[in-house]
């Protein structure tokens, strides 16, 4: 609950079927809302190559209804749900939609550029302006210059990914093209679907399950994904490095029923729980989790130790952001809105408490006392990820490292903080292992610090 | 999932402290929402008896913003969440309010009366006339004329309870009062609580926890509570017949974390759950559970059995009303939408699903298709409650018995409905056995047609 | 702009072509909206006996969409606009809907009774409890206990009626009826419509107008007519006295286009600006005027003297009630926003600016003073009406003579209050004369005290 | 009413008084809505240079509450209110706010540039790329570049300015200005207020008016005028051509109460009525005036002649945009829902119409229709300007020749279309005469062709 905020998911279409386009992109988006929950967008081509688009802050089921998507009539589309901190997310809702030299050009991305300020920079001196806050449009930019040099909009794509230093997945419309684009570490997922005659892009499997696509397979390192008319083409815009996926995704971000370069992303977190029972069991009356983040793990931990689950936890599925917030009254109602722990199975016992990560600890500290407070004789934590010591600079939300409290915390200081009895992070080889199915290595830089890019 | 709709929640306070009123009866409200969602209202009584009250169609955080609530000032006030199935709830939103010979009453009540229809029927004859479908609306006519014959409210609403027969619990709240009634066999729950010098009245007791309000005891079948300025008096309205609460709150309607009759309800679901172990066990190789209505009973299956659990089902958190709805697309994506499968801890298995009850059967068909077609080898449905058999007269939303699919079919024609491989209900015994803590007996008339009145 | 608030517009109509019921009553109401605007409503009638209503704070085209109008199917239907002050005007909102003995009975009612509270008194001795401030539901509870000794609905109107001290119209619906009532007096409005085989009762025959229904004739003071599927029937239900219908209806309450008991409010309005010139001339430059309304007053006022007219005032017409009020900013920004003073037609010149009544007279005060920064010679307040000295008992927002700042006061008070060179006021003869057209005599008793009921 | 759609106002302030900023914009735009209803927005300046804005499609009422504009706090700040006829207003709302590098700029405008496509294609094959629809986005590019080369901001908006053929105006927010640009011929017009020591540009000089602001001048044409906390400084960038204002800003855009480059427009168009009656005097019983468009020529038109003035049109004033459409029913209630005939003015007399201009001819022809209906013995209709002939180059929503369906056509061709007894517009000499205030001449471009740029 308290942990790294997930960065923005994006889907892109080229329809050869006559589905509704919009819809197919709308559901695939809606999937995908634990990625980005600020805003949300689609941008559609009709059959004269007028773009058309609907942005907004807000969730999906928020910024469209049937009439807008209606409104939304093409063959080809893409779309983007946004994870951002600022005030006012509608000024940096994606996808941005450009006029340039050649018509028209809309671009959605995720993920972080860590030179994006130099880049944006440079171009500011060569006359560009910009209206958001986005790497998108920068990108957008950067592409439909070199479009000018090049003769198709995939060899400018190409020309400029040299220059993009960071983790990142897009998907760009053109007026007659889909085209997906992964980082030259596959850092960030991208997958390709196909249902009937038509071509898919998705952050996420989960998306093409939903809508029954067939999983093709995902977009490699550096590669460029053209689909047209004909069906896609693939390029491979720079030399592949050793693919190194943001462990992170397997370990939080993305859907547990996604599989990203050949590993699910349930099984992984599951076996992380049976890791972590390995590295550090304890003797316990109950397995518990934070819900929803902890189940998979605490499931795995269970399961290798024996001890019982016990949902301790009850949520209350109706809380959100338009309850009315309690200031001024007497006491701190707010965490017992969301959650209610039920004091029967807790009383008198030795506790678990399973959760996939640990950002702050402040909500852990919070679940601790609650226990203690229902009568829980010890109560042991149990985290199903290594300690994050590291920014992100790939797209991850992760608070630079001098606000990112625990970074230099040495474990038993965090323990302290959170008030739990004992306090164990998994390793990072326990992760990796957990992850064996993968084709590939990780990215675990925010954990040890080794950087990819 | 597929269920007994829950019906109604209603709280009651006299505050002598100086707590924002309205504040305190909306969360308290919003933590028994999971009783309620077609309509909120709350009516309040400022010192000089005039009696404001908001109530709308929605959830507690649509019907209520800040400013609502801090226009309704007060001293005391009652609170309602409705559960309607009619097509305008806003029509029926509770409390009543009324003038009447004394000036204002406002009544919000739950359950059912089986004899709504005839009493209505009488009051009309007199002259009476009535603008909801609520039974609120009607026993606040019969109170009011009541009151000119007896000198106190409480004898007014004491004199007309005999003629009340079903299930019930309601508020009332006159100028200078706030009362809480429970039905004669206490079929209904309600409970009393204290903060300080302020005092409480709750269907449930979650909503006292969240508010850190002390539970000060069950309000006894038959009995009316008068609170005023002094605080609660006690008066045994109609001699009480021995308790039978409905059992059904215990299995699903219920919040987990409340405290019905002496028995916690989470306890009860997890004894049920073991209970169900006991009488129908599988060979199985992972427990699994309906989200989240199946989760308590699952815990208990698994650890009676030591069958480790698996959450294969992946919920959409963002999942509401507003999702725009696939029609005329090609497949069914709703429940999709809602669920996802994780194919890898389904494949190759065999499955126990746990529910805490069944209904239609709809719900549960389609989960199997989905483990199936997730390649579950061999998929055991077992309920944590007995068949249901019959209506309800007491205000569990229980289809008429002829619409009741289930009601008149064998076990072995449910069992092909739903396509599992075996299927087996709770008995009766073990589902009464579960709540052992419990101070007294319990309606079952809904799996076993015994009616208490 | 500064005057008696309108109250309440009335819709009935029985259809026998198939029309949009629910469509022709919104634009009924709609172009009545004058007449209220504080809550609407509407209830249909289907084929079943079942009504089906909504209603609800607002504007007509806030409380109404296309939705939710398609969704009120019927043959029969009525409406409602409300004029109310309180604070929380959907509590009050109309038409009321009851189910009784005999099944469903809707009413909308305007107008006011100077016995409500005795008769809502005497009622509440019997048992009776009422929901909203409405006489339409004390009305209601009155008609459904005379039902149970008469053997048809109109009989037990004509029953109530004598008890009914006040002037009011109303539109009543049941199962197989639409009735249309006029107080014995006829101090409230109504017509009798029809197009094609469908039948039609108004406050007002603008709705006629706008919907191409012809104008049938005006309903007789103390007639009920009793609409079903083979036409309108008529029934005296009391002693017709003297017409006395409100003359402030053609002063100000009623559209400009519609006409009541043959005079058609326009012209009386143009008249009594003519009667105001020969009674209270003044030699000027310019004639100007109230905007809106005192600019029909205004053009007699012109034609009778030869006095230019000048539109000196400009209205914002984006002017409403979602502007943000300017507290706070260091001057009052408020008149300015809705109205601007054209300069160069005001300065130097001699003005007469027409109003067509005079409450408060603080519109008139900052009026004058808007002229005089604008450089305007003189002044001269003409006021196409006569002093308002007594309260109104039948329905017309006048307040109470005690609030009543102007009752008392000379003339001479009035103007020193207004700052205007000079004021005058039409006499009574003047409005009545101006009327001329109508077929019975005025109900004047907010000007002279004579009271007819 | 059926007429040249007006084009945007736009509005600045730089504040040295510690007024609340955005809500003088907000009044300052909220009078001249009249100019644009399709978007609104403001952008401000807090001390830190930080740029907070608002924009989106709606009126200023509907894009800003208290809340809002609570949030934009700052010494500066700039607005706009967008006419736009495209499907979706919001994504071309203003004020452009852009990042350079120079830091952050924000910039509105109005007006028209006939060159706007050669010059964005012109930047896009130096790499610029656009996300909307206005020539402000394109302006601020041009701005932007300029600025590298230029050590002022004044010096880089001089230095582009003979770029831009057509008629505009703007006001450009940098961190540390406000600046206000008129078009070197005038066309569009630009003033400037003082209020104590704060300093205000806008499009009218109605918001200074409504704001007590003191009118100071009006911009001259090729004038910039950059304010910072030391106040006006002025720079002639262009030299000034001789002065053509729009004629069409005091025939129909501006409102009545504003004074342009010295000529009040009411008295314009006052003098434009009274010189049509001059030009084409006819005999008749009554003058009318299509609301309100109409009225101050109607006042002109009926002084000059002695023959009365009857406001024989009745508007509702509740008409606006989310009236239900009545689609399906019998008869076109559309027009009768916006107006009403006062049928007792127009009965066997002899009628003049006057309005401000014609374009289409569809409604003139409406009004006819129903004149004729309501018993008009003979309708004339006189226009207090001349045929429109000719597209407008400079911000005016004229259609395109081709589209100007009365443009080719002779008189009596376009009364004929009317049904008109008779039709005459008022000579361009008529016109110019009208305005003799005016301290320079006037662009007459859609009237005679004659093109000043």
């Amino acid at each position: 609950m308290d942990k790294y905020a997930d960065r923005c998911g994006i889907f892109g279409m080229y329809d050869n079927n006559g589905f509704h386009t919009s819809h197919l992109i709308y559901y695939g988006l809606f999937s995908m809302q634990h990625r980005g929950t600020e805003a949300a967008g689609i941008c559609v081509n009709d059959s004269q190559g007028i773009f058309e688009y609907v942005k907004d802050a807000g969730l999906v089921t928020e910024v469209f209804d049937d009439m807008k998507l209606d409104k939304l009539q093409g063959h080809a589309g893409i779309g983007h749900v946004l994870r951002f901190e600022g005030p006012d997310p509608s000024q940096n809702a994606q996808p941005i939609v450009i006029r340039y030299t050649k018509g028209r050009m809309a671009l959605a991305m995720n993920g972080g550029l860590k030179n994006i300020e130099e880049i944006r920079h440079e171009l500011e001196l060569e006359g560009a302006v910009f209206q958001t806050m986005e790497a998108a449009e920068v990108v957008s930019v950067l592409i439909s210059r070199a479009r000018n040099k090049y003769s198709t909009i995939e060899e400018a794509i190409a020309s400029i990914m040299p220059v993009l230093k960071g983790g990142y997945a897009m998907v760009v419309m053109t007026p007659r093209k889909v085209i997906g684009v992964r980082d030259p570490f596959g850092i960030r997922p991208l997958s390709l679907g196909k249902l009937d005659h038509s071509w898919f892009l998705s952050s996420e499997t989960v998306a093409f399950d939903e809508l029954q696509i067939e999983r093709v397979r995902d977009v490699r390192p550096g590669e460029i994904v053209v689909i047209n008319a004909d069906g896609p083409r693939s390029l491979q815009a720079v030399p592949s490095e050793e693919k190194r996926v943001c462990i992170y995704e397997y370990v939080y971000y993305a859907h547990a029923a996604s599989l990203i370069d050949g590993q699910e992303v349930y099984k992984a977190r599951y076996e992380m729980g049976r890791n972590l029972a390995k590295e550090a069991p304890v003797k316990a009356d109950a397995v518990i989790w934070v819900p929803d983040s902890g189940l998979a793990a605490a499931c795995g931990y269970s399961e290798q130790l024996g001890i019982p689950m016990l949902d301790a936890f009850a949520k209350n599925k109706y809380y959100g952001n338009n309850l009315v917030k309690p200031e001024g009254l007497l006491f701190d109602h707010r965490i017992h809105m969301k959650l209610s722990v039920i004091r029967s199975q807790v009383e008198g016992k030795d506790i678990v408490v399973i959760d996939d990560s640990m950002v702050h600890g402040t909500t852990a500290a919070i679940l601790v006392s609650l226990l203690r407070r229902a009568g829980a004789r010890s109560v042991h934590l149990r985290i199903a990820s290594a300690q994050i010591r590291h920014r992100c600079d790939y797209g991850a939300a992760v608070p630079a490292e001098e606000k990112l409290a625990l970074a230099q915390a040495d474990k038993e200081e965090v323990r302290e903080k959170t008030g739990a009895d004992s306090l164990e992070f998994l390793s990072r080889e326990g992760m990796e292992k957990a992850c064996s199915d993968a084709d590939g290595g990780f990215c675990c830089a925010c954990f040890d610090g080794n950087y990819p890019v």
